[in-house]
C-alpha cells in the first residue's frame, strides 16, 4: 500500500500542530508542511514581550523548551516532517488532490498530490481604508517581520511617538510594548471603550489602568488619514478632524480570515467569511481539513459560528485535523466559548463566555449580572485587587459568562468560570464550591465563590443591585438619591466619590437612622470600598422599614468615573 | 411574637461566618456568639505567615479588610450581633433549650436559653502519647497564643534548633517560617512521606525541595519521648533511638473533633468522632447545627463521612447553617472533594478529589493514573515548573483527583481540576478545554490540558506509562531495560539520571535505530526532561517494530531519587 500523503498549508502555530499529531497517529505517512514564511512555528502570541523588552533572545520565540530552533531540520529529525518554508501554495486543485507551490527564494515552482490536505492560513491583519497607509512608519504586529520592526524601534531609541489604531488585545499589548520602550503613545479607538469582550464598565476601569500607566487614549475616534512627508509617517488625522504628531502607527484593528486559497478552490466559505467546517474541522471537501484562525468556529454557549483567532484554539484544531486526516473522522473539536485574556500593564483582563452585552445583542432577554469586587488573597499575604463581573441566565441560573479585571489573579479566576461554563453549571453549584484555600493563594471564600454568593443574593431578591454607570447617569439627570458610604472616617478622608453622599459608616449606622430620609420609598444607595459592607447596610436599613435601598455593586473599586479624591 | 434567639458557640472562622449569614437572613432576631477564647475571627490559616515574618501587624489576624478589629464591639455595631468573649459553654441542655456559661476572665457564670443552637467548636490539636509532653519549649500553632509564642522565638533570635513533629500541612507550613527565621529545623514524620494529601512520588518531590532550602526531615520516624532539663526541653527521641537536641518542638501531628460539649448534650456524634450532620449541616437534635472543624463532612466523590478540618469549607458551612437557623432548613451543603493547597517554600502543592492512594484505599480498582511535567507559561516569559498527577476512572474517564506540585502556578492548576470534578467532567471533555491563553499566564496548551491529553493518550493505548518509582524498582532489582535519554548532549552534559541510560537525541533516534536492541521484544524505557521527546521517541520505535516501549512519566523532573548529575 503506498504511503498516504498529509499536507499542510501554513507553517505557524495550528499548521505544525496539525502536521505533528498526524506523524504521531501514522508513523508511515508522509506529511509535509508548506510554508509561506521564512520562519516555523512562531510563538506570535509572544510578539508584544519581544518587542517590549521582556526577553531580548528572538531565537527563544522560534524555539523547543530545550532550546532547538524549530527549522526544517528540527521538523525532519525530530519529527520526521518535511516543512518547506519560503513556499507559498498558489492553487489547490482538489479534482486531482494537488498544489501548486512557488519558492519565493529561488523561484522554483512545483506541485505535489496529497490524499488528505489541513489548511492554516491563518488571518491577515485589516487595514483602514484610508489615504496613506503606504507610508513609511506605518505597522501591523502580526509577522516576526513586524516583531523585528518594533524591535528595532525599541532598541534604536529614535521614536518618540507613536500611535495604536485599535484598542483591542493584540492593540493594548503593543501599546504597553512601545510604552515600556519609553515611547510616548496614544490608543487610538474608533468604539467607545477598548477590548470589546469586556462589558464597558470593567473595560473603562482598564482604561483607567492604562492612562495611570501614562499611555494616552481616546476612545470613540477613528482614523481618517495617515500624514506624511517624503514618504514618511508625520502624524495621524482623527475623524473629528485632531491631528497626532507621529512617527509610528501600529495598525490593530483585527484580522480576517485569509481565505483567498480555500475559497478559489472551491472550498464552501461561511457566512463570517471564513473556512466553514464541521466538528472534525473537515471542510465541504472530505479531503480538506482546515484549523486555526482561517476557520469559523461554533461558539458552545450560542450555538453560533463566530471568528475566534486564539493561538490555544489553533493548537487544539490543529490536533484534531491532524489526528482525523491521518486516521479517519474520529475525533471532535467542541467548539468555543472566547475564552480570552490579556496582559495590561500591572493589570489581566480576561473574559470567558458572553458579556452581557454579547448576550443582549443575541437576543438573550432574561439575563442577570452582578460585579464583584474584592482582593485575590488576604491583606496579610498582599492581596491585590479583583474586579469581575458574573452574567447568567436569571431562570436557571446557567453561567453565560464572567469577565475579571485588575491586578489580582485574574488567569486563576478567568479558569474556574471557563471550567464552570464547559460543566455547565449553575449558580447555586458554585455557591459551595471547593477550591483550594490557603493564605497564600485565595480568601477563605474566594472572590469567585464570594461572586456566586452576591449573585445567589440578587437571584433571591436579597439584594438589589445598582450599576455605578446607573448611579452616576441618576446623578447626572438631576436626581437626587440618598446616597450613602458606609465606610470609616479616615477611608473617606482618604478616597471618596464626592457624589453628593453622606458618611455613615456601617459600625453607626444602626444609631443613625434619624439621619435618613423619613420617606421610606426614597431611593437609598449604600456602597463601600467593594460594597460588602454596603451590601449589610442595606439590609439593615430594609429591616428597619425602608423599602427602596440598592447596593452599587462593586463599590468604589468599580467606579470608572473621575472621583473627588 | 418573641424574636428568636440563636446562640452559636464558637467565635474563629465558622461560628461568626454562621452568625453573621443568620443576622442578614433575620434582621430581627437576636444572635449571640459564645467565644472561649479572647479573640474572634482569628485569621488561624495566617498563623505561620505571622510566625514566619511575611507581615508584622498581629492585628492583621484580627482585622476587616478595612482594618477594623472585629471584637465584640464591631460585631455589636457593625452586625448587630452580641459577641461574648473569654467565655466558654460549659453545659448544652438540649431539653430545656438553654445552654450554661462560665466567664474565664470575671469567673461569671450564666445560662441562656436558644431557639436555635449553632456548635462551632471546632477542633483540637493531638499530641503523642509519649512521655514529656509537659516541658517548655513544646506548642503547636493552632491559636493565637500559640501564634504569639513562636512569633516572639523568632523575633528573640535565641532558639538554635527546632523539630516540627509531623510533616501535614501546618508542619510544613512551620517548618518553612521557622526555617526563614533562622532555626535549624528538622521535620519529623512517621509515616515514609510529607503532606499524605499527595501520593508518594509528588510528596518526594516537594520533600527534595524543603531538603533544598536546608531543612531537614525524618520519615519514617516518630517521636517516642521529649527529653528535658529543669522543665525545659533539650531534645526529642526518636522511635529508632535517635535524639535530636533542640529547644522547641511544633507538634503538628493533626487534630480531632472537638465534639466534648455535643456529645455530652446526647447530640449524635458519627463514625469518625465527629458530630454528625446532615445536609442542612443539622445534627440529631433538629434545633442545634454544627459546622466547622468539629463535625464530619461528606466526601463527594465517595460518599462517605470524612473529617475535613479546612477554613473555606468551615465559612461555606457556617453560611448554610446560619441561614438554616434563621430561617427554615432551606439551603444545603453539599460536601467537599478535599480540595487543598499549601505553599512549601518556592513550591505549591495542592490536591482535590482522590489521590491514587486514597482511591485504591477505598477499593477503586479500575483507575488508571498519568504523570505530566512542564512549565506553567512559555520559556521566554519565565515560565516555571509544574508536575502533576491525574488520577480517573478507566472505564467512564472521569476525573477522580488530581494533585500538582511545582513553583508554578499551582494554585491555578488545582482550582481547574477542582472545577473539573465538581462539574463531573470526564478526561475527554477536557481535551478541548478553552482557557484564558496569553504568554504572560499560561502555555498556548495549558499544562492541565495536556495532562489530559496525555491521559487521553494513555487511555486509547497510544502511551504506555512507566512512572519513575517502577523505574527505579526495576533497576534496583536487577531489571535492564534498555533506557534512552532522549535530550541533547548539551542537556546531558549539564544534569542526568546516570541509571544506565543511553543518550540519542530525538533528532538522531530515526537514523540510529541500529543501536536499539535487535530483539523488538525487549523493553526500552524513553525519557527527557519531561517525557515529551520521550513520548514522541517511543511512538517513532514503535512505529520501526519494537514492542515493549514505555515512556517514563514526567521524565526527570519527576524523578525523585538522586541524580548522577
Amino acid at each position: 500500500m503506498a504511503k498516504k500523503r498529509i499536507i499542510v498549508i501554513g507553517g505557524s502555530a495550528a499548521g505544525p500542530k496539525a502536521a505533528a499529531k498526524a506523524r504521531r497517529i501514522d508513523n508511515d505517512a508522509e506529511v509535509i508542511i508548506l510554508q509561506k514564511e521564512a520562519d516555523l512555528s512562531m510563538a506570535s502570541c509572544g510578539y508584544p514581550y519581544y518587542v517590549g523588552g521582556f526577553f531580548n533572545d528572538r531565537n527563544q520565540l522560534l524555539c523547543t523548551p530545550a532550546g532547538v530552533v524549530r527549522n526544517p531540520m528540527f521538523y525532519l529529525n525530530a519529527k520526521d516532517i518535511e516543512a518547506r518554508v519560503n513556499t507559498e501554495v498558489t492553487n489547490i486543485d482538489t479534482k486531482n488532490h494537488s498544489v501548486s507551490f512557488k519558492n519565493a527564494v529561488s523561484g522554483e515552482i512545483g506541485m505535489l498530490t496529497y490524499d488528505k490536505l489541513i489548511i492554516a492560513t491563518g488571518a491577515v491583519p485589516r487595514m483602514p481604508p484610508v489615504p496613506g497607509t503606504d507610508l513609511d512608519g506605518i505597522t501591523t504586529l502580526q509577522s516576526m517581520k513586524d516583531a523585528d520592526f518594533l524591535r528595532k524601534v525599541r532598541d534604536e531609541g529614535k521614536i518618540k511617538k507613536a500611535v495604536v489604531i485599535g484598542g483591542g488585545l493584540i492593540g493594548i499589548e503593543t501599546c504597553e510594548a512601545l510604552q515600556l520602550a519609553g515611547i510616548e503613545i496614544t490608543v487610538i479607538e474608533l468604539l467607545p471603550q477598548l477590548l470589546t469582550f469586556l462589558d464597558w464598565e470593567l473595560a473603562k476601569l482598564v482604561e483607567n489602568h492604562v492612562r495611570s500607566k501614562g499611555a494616552n487614549v481616546i476612545t470613540e475616534n477613528g482614523i481618517a488619514a495617515f500624514l506624511g512627508e517624503d514618504g514618511k509617517l508625520t502624524a495621524v488625522k482623527l475623524q473629528n478632524g485632531t491631528e497626532l504628531p507621529c512617527e509610528l502607527a501600529v495598525v490593530a484593528i483585527g484580522v480576517r480570515h485569509n481565505v483567498k486559497l480555500a475559497k478559489d478552490a472551491g472550498v464552501k466559505i461561511g457566512d463570517l467569511g471564513g473556512v466553514e467546517v464541521n466538528e472534525y474541522m473537515q471542510t465541504s471537501d472530505p479531503d480538506i481539513y482546515a484549523v486555526g484562525d482561517c476557520v469559523e468556529t461554533l461558539h458552545r454557549i450560542t450555538g453560533k459560528k463566530v471568528h475566534a483567532p486564539y493561538g490555544d484554539l489553533a493548537n487544539l484544531q490543529g490536533r484534531v485535523a491532524g489526528e482525523n486526516a491521518a486516521s479517519t473522522n474520529c475525533v471532535t473539536f467542541p467548539g468555543t466559548i472566547q475564552t480570552g485574556i490579556c496582559k495590561v500593564f500591572d493589570y489581566g483582563a480576561g473574559s470567558t463566555g458572553l458579556s452581557e452585552t454579547a448576550a443582549k445583542r443575541l437576543g438573550y432577554s432574561d439575563i442577570i449580572t452582578v460585579m464583584n469586587a474584592s482582593p485575590d488573597k488576604p491583606g496579610f499575604m498582599e492581596g491585590k485587587l479583583l474586579v469581575t463581573k458574573l452574567v447568567a441566565d436569571k431562570k436557571t441560573g446557567r453561567v453565560l459568562g464572567a469577565q475579571c479585571i485588575g491586578p489580582g489573579n485574574v488567569a486563576k479566576q478567568i479558569a474556574q468560570w471557563a471550567m464552570a461554563i464547559q460543566g455547565k453549571m449553575t449558580v447555586e453549584d458554585l455557591i459551595n464550591a471547593d477550591l483550594p484555600y490557603a493564605p497564600p493563594f485565595s480568601l477563605a471564600i474566594d472572590h469567585f465563590i464570594a461572586t456566586a454568593h452576591i449573585m445567589q443574593n440578587k437571584i433571591k431578591g436579597r439584594m438589589k443591585g445598582i450599576s455605578c454607570r446607573e448611579v452616576h447617569d441618576k446623578i447626572q439627570v438631576g436626581e437626587k438619591p440618598f446616597l450613602i458610604d458606609t465606610r470609616g472616617p479616615e477611608e473617606f478622608e482618604e478616597m471618596r466619590l464626592g457624589i453628593g453622599e453622606t458618611l455613615i459608616p456601617l459600625g453607626a449606622l444602626r444609631k443613625r437612622f434619624k439621619e435618613l430620609p423619613e420617606n421610606k420609598n426614597r431611593e437609598i444607595i449604600c456602597y463601600c470600598k467593594i460594597s460588602l459592607r454596603g451590601y449589610e447596610a442595606a439590609l439593615a436599613l430594609e429591616g428597619n422599614g425602608w423599602k427602596n435601598v440598592k447596593v452599587m455593586e462593586g463599590g468604589i473599586m468599580a467606579w470608572p468615573y473621575p472621583r473627588e479624591k
